[in-house]
């Protein structure tokens, strides 16, 4: 079965996320993997554009209709099932890797997690238990798109 | 229109999180509103039998069959959605009421932020931003279930 | 567990679909059934008011928000699932009873029929085998409203 | 935009429906079209394989798991939204291709037309309205799969 890795992260981001997300998702798409987005602007089209430039699959799970898709798209699924489309991108992944925070990047975060699909962060919003404290199974934290892309594969991969 | 609140919090949850959710459910029946939950155990069952103490109706959007309902629910939605079903319960509220945390419940409380729906926390998971600042967005933080409740119908009201 | 019964049909429908529904929706509470439909306009409308009319429980399940929801109704889950969440509906019914024909409609009746929930029409379009013939777990065929409802509650009591 | 056609139908199907599913899904990616399924066995499996089988893209949209999907799929979509997937399927279809005829299957035409995305059947279910007569919006009939695929690009491409 082949690799499918979603990509997550804001419509609205700043330039080194938009960097990032392309990067991270040129990596995938030489390491083989399909890379799975939202399907809108941003950190989507970025992971998008990334994963072509490589000659890779980008998908796209959007929450409306086709002409909301991003230029990138191999394929553009037009769910029409708003934001509960979150929980089929990532239902769909081997392992999400997240660029930045919003509400609804945090949402496809704990959707994850709670299906226990591995997610590496490279800056996105941190979440605590009650007391503060970290939890023991939160989301790795990357540093960089490389970091990130190789502690995804290394999670899928077991390693 | 009826108000509908959704008390969002884990299957598994502690004896505090259980009497709190209680005293949630029928203070929010008290108050006329219709109590939503996840339909499951836990804190969902416990709010849906306060809201029935009341004499209210307790309405859950179960991810499965109705075999998996909760014995004081007045009308149960068998969704078969999985967990896309937390969209579909955080869209159908007014506000939101969480006691507890756990990913699926932060999965509900990021989609209801995300829709801009007002969320009241009663002893829930922390959210910060990548510098582990506090959103300015953030849920409401509520000490008790009196609070929890009288801050939701002030959000909802506008008060 | 309450009986729960999906009234399905056209949003534009003739005064005798119209009148149809509201007997049915009457009929199924006064039976001590939930009464579900999709929450709009025409039959869905008609069945919710029927409902409420014999002190009956009224539940919506929408394709989109609040503001669509017929008067009557109870409940009005806001899925905001489009047409998918024809599915959550006929999922969520021990039986189905539908007023009238329309796509919509035949989508309802499909997805109960694939669960082998049992539908039971009044009225409805015909669906038949690429040789023209009749099925063998086609619809049940009402003339009455009366007809309907015994025909409904007959068949989730195995009689 | 490229050109997406969902090919639906039955799980269990005859050997005819295959070798006719399976030229359909080859014609369509010579075509130039992704092909879309519900990812499952059947003529699912057979569009899949002959879109492969001519180098095209074939993406299966599950009901459920990945583990479901069939051996073929360039891209396995796991919604887990149970039968809502087929909303989701005919929802990203420029157009549809029926081949054979069961529940769901007929759920799927009757979204698509629902949604006034045109339809084209191989042997499939025939619909009529409560007087027996034809609908003057139904699915248009071919005898061949080449047939088929030649009424599907003639609706898209509007000629």
């Amino acid at each position: 079965m082949t690799l499918q890795v979603a990509v997550c992260g804001p419509r609205e981001c700043t330039d080194v996320e938009q960097a990032r997300a392309r990067t991270v998702g040129r990596l995938l798409a030489e390491a083989g993997a399909v890379v799975l987005t939202g399907g809108g602007a941003g950190v989507m089209a970025a992971a998008s554009a990334g994963a072509r430039e490589a000659g890779g699959l980008a998908v796209g799970v959007l929450p409306g209709a086709r002409t909301e898709a991003n230029p990138d798209l191999s394929v553009a699924l037009a769910t029409h099932l708003g934001e509960a489309r979150n929980a089929v991108l990532v239902a769909s992944a081997d392992v999400v890797v997240v660029v930045g925070g919003s509400w609804g990047t945090l949402s496809e975060v704990a959707l994850a997690r709670r299906r226990g699909t591995p997610v590496v962060t490279l800056g996105g919003w941190q979440v605590r238990d009650a007391a503060g404290r970290e939890l023991p199974d939160a989301p790795l934290a990357a540093a960089t798109p490389e970091q990130a892309v190789e502690a995804a594969l290394a999670a899928v991969r077991g390693g």
